[in-house]
């Protein structure tokens, strides 16, 4: 909120807040700004004010006015940010070198016509980057204090006795990841019917670092690669990053399209695909044994291997079908993780797969990382063994369950209506109108929305948002979202 | 050693041996196996013996006889450890594909001429695969009970309190890294003249992730990147497998053979520079200021940047030339990590650079593994600014003088000769017989060396070794090794 008594100037304080989000790049290169008459009644502010303010982004080099169009983002803003450091004359070529090779989140993210008046790198920054003390509809984890439990920390006690530390620290580790952990993950996997042993197990900085490490093993660039569409934009990034072209496969409840797959399978001969069978990013749609068997016999007859992301397996529904499940790992690579259940920050993943391409796969980890550090490992193995993960993911599907009937409610009475089936941790939301711009005011009220845009591969501006079931319980947000929908 | 008195014949216990060497790669595809005569005398069993091991080796499909040529270990062995798990039927033809591209560190240091008797991917395996309980005088890390320390654990449990664990690990922490991390990194890089803000700082899952992070930031497939020859083999094997093109540049005792470099630069306009200016791996040399300015000159005419691993600057001797210093990271990068000094499984290391590039850096940080775990950074934070760490440095440089001036006396004693002055935690040796072979046959009596070949980008034989100061100072490897040398 803007504030008279402020030691600053509305203008001041104005200028200040556009400069922070061009910084941020919640506002991206190349967008551009509301108009002064819409800015003035949104900020509630005079339009001189906003003149004013939009002059001093001007002086800043932050802006640039198009005749007859508005006020725009730089594409390349003077950056305040480095200030006091003189950049090299000619070090930032092989930056832009690197950009235009499309090797950078942010400017992926913000690939968008020039002239829409929104970027979504926004929910990638505000998974780390707390946007105000609000619950934030947009956030991809359950908020921290939903997290919190008192086995972790005694996990941790345990494996950090003095002697436990010297043990294990001071080599550099195996570098398949600890083996506790791994015999643990074995037995979790065999649970789902996975059959993987501890020695086809890889252990990883997170489910990431494991979608990264097939990537770079199996991948070449210039490869084509199906994802899943709607999808997470990370994922999307980072095979661009990589030099892969996208096939995107639009999504379904029962499973991906597979008249699309069969006909990128002819044309383009895809060398992986990319799932989220379980609870989907961002609909929740959970694939159907009918469209697994079809997608695995699609997989042999074309000579694809298929990644299957499970990093919502911790919140899934029982029984849910899984294609490494079918498959057996022949062709399929599992991959998790524990952001989402037990502590982001742990950042401890891994994937398993066949034995034949394990040696590949730990050779790509070696290259990158050398080993993972021992001590998350262990004091993670020691939460599941003992049971605690498994009734901790209980309790919390439990308050999920709650949240969502809740969440479910009031955004129905907020006018929205559903475009897939409300489950797991996220609800995908038609707003009926355009949520880039919807998220960039309900920004100044102190909200991080996920805008449809940011789930499609080419960012195309959409009437859909992904809210996450657990901070979107709170009818003050939804006042706040009825307010400004209507106000249009 | 061969036992009478084992369960096994000797005939299984030579045959198994073998297999064990060719499963781990110890012994690579494409190897020969000693000749009968040899591996009898070598063994101290009847030739007949031999003749049955390795027969024993064929029926199990992981040798072939060439005639007249003798044995050779397969190119695609029929593995053992995947027995169990039955292969599917097209597989394995990603995983070709992508070994064809040379995306694989064991492919990469396996490529020899097939009748080549030694494979060296021992050295990194070994780097996590004790071999036996000797010292290893081809380790690359200082012995575990070096680094035993007491203030190591004690930061560890001051940061895991369970309100501390709870306040960093629910989130997903800064992109950065931890802020106290940055604060006393940069405090570190200020003593050594390295002007860097906590901004410029980004945290890593050890130096080798560090490195990993700036190639793909700033570099595309097919690029030429200059490497120092010799050099360490993982850099070459992770460049390889990132699509890059390595021109190998000469290391003299004061820097790179500038003349060289100045041919590569007009021919190929190669866009980095690796390089261990300090206490360089496996030579110990350390940059001249005047080598350190004209390097910086051709870099600054050339436009290429340059990165400098700065992994031995806890041991290096006091005002060292970096280039990092002289050009204010202007076009350098500095990397480095504690695996050197402090715990080799921790996996924190960090690199610093221009304001300008942090962006992007980052970017390629959060797509490859989101975030890393705040607590080892912030228990390594509490060892650098209580002053801990200095002085276990301190303490360690001590003890490697002394090791290393015995070392080399009992080196000279052997009829080595130093092809480098001795300096920091490696030897570099010249042994004048084939160190491939020498470290195949040092393997049996349980030591692993680092022969010239894995420092050598096209890994071309030599009579070079690395010796790691620290783990020979035993008398009783030196006359083992005298042993062989004589007997040729």
């Amino acid at each position: 909120m803007l504030m008279k008594t402020s030691s600053q100037s509305l203008t001041e304080q104005l200028s200040a807040r556009f400069a922070e989000r061009i910084r941020t790049r919640l506002l991206a290169p190349g967008a551009r700004l509301p108009s002064v008459r819409q800015c003035a009644q949104q900020q509630g502010v005079s339009p001189s004010t906003v003149v004013a303010a939009y002059d001093q982004l001007l002086a800043e080099g932050l802006v640039e006015a198009r005749k007859n169009r508005g006020f725009f983002v730089r594409e390349t803003p003077a950056s305040g940010a480095d200030a006091g450091t003189r950049p090299p004359d000619s070090a930032p070529d092989a930056a832009a070198a690197a950009h235009e090779g499309g090797w950078s989140v942010a400017h992926w993210i913000a690939r968008r016509p020039p002239a829409s008046p929104v970027n979504a790198t926004a929910l990638i920054r505000g998974m780390f980057h707390q946007v105000s003390n609000k619950p934030q509809p947009g956030m991809g984890v359950l908020p921290p204090e939903w997290l919190e439990s008192t086995f972790m920390a005694a996990a941790v006690r345990k494996v950090t006795s003095t002697r436990a530390l010297h043990e294990f620290s001071l080599r550099y580790g195996e570098p398949l990841g600890d083996g506790g952990l791994r015999r643990a993950l074995a037995r979790k996997l065999a649970a789902l019917s996975v059959p993987a042993s501890p020695e086809q197990i890889i252990t990883t900085v997170g489910a990431t670092h494991a979608l990264d490490i097939v990537s770079r093993s199996l991948l070449r660039p210039g490869d084509f690669v199906m994802v899943e569409e709607p999808g997470w934009a990370v994922e999307f990034a980072r095979l661009t990053a990589l030099g892969m072209r996208l096939l995107p496969m639009p999504r379904r409840p029962d499973g991906p399209d597979l008249e699309v797959m069969a006909r990128y399978c002819e044309v383009h001969a895809p060398k992986l695909y990319v799932s989220v069978s379980v609870l989907h990013n961002p609909t929740g749609y959970c694939l159907s044994p009918g469209s697994a068997h079809r997608v695995l016999q699609l997989a042999n007859q074309h000579g694809f291997h298929i990644v299957e992301d499970d990093t919502y397996s911790h919140i899934a529904p029982p029984h849910a079908s899984r294609l490494c499940a079918l498959d057996g790992l022949q062709r399929t690579i599992h991959v998790s993780g524990f952001a989402k259940i037990l502590a982001p920050n742990w950042r401890v993943g891994f994937l398993a797969a066949h034995p034949s391409l394990i040696e590949q796969l730990l050779d790509t980890k070696l290259l990158g990382t050398l080993t993972t550090p021992a001590l998350l490992e262990k004091a993670l193995a020691l939460c599941i063994e003992q049971g605690q993960l498994r009734r901790h993911a209980e309790r919390i599907r439990t308050r999920l369950d709650a949240a969502r009937s809740r969440s479910v409610k009031l955004a129905l009475a907020a006018g929205c209506s559903f475009a897939a089936e409300p489950a797991g941790l996220f609800g995908w939301v038609d707003t009926g109108v355009d949520t880039d711009e919807l998220a960039q005011r309900m920004l100044d009220e102190g909200y991080l929305l996920a805008p449809g845009a940011l789930f499609h591969a080419e960012r195309k501006p959409s009437t859909l948002m992904r809210i996450n079931f657990a901070t979107t319980q709170d009818a003050a947000f939804w006042r706040k979202y009825s307010e400004l929908v209507r106000r249009g």
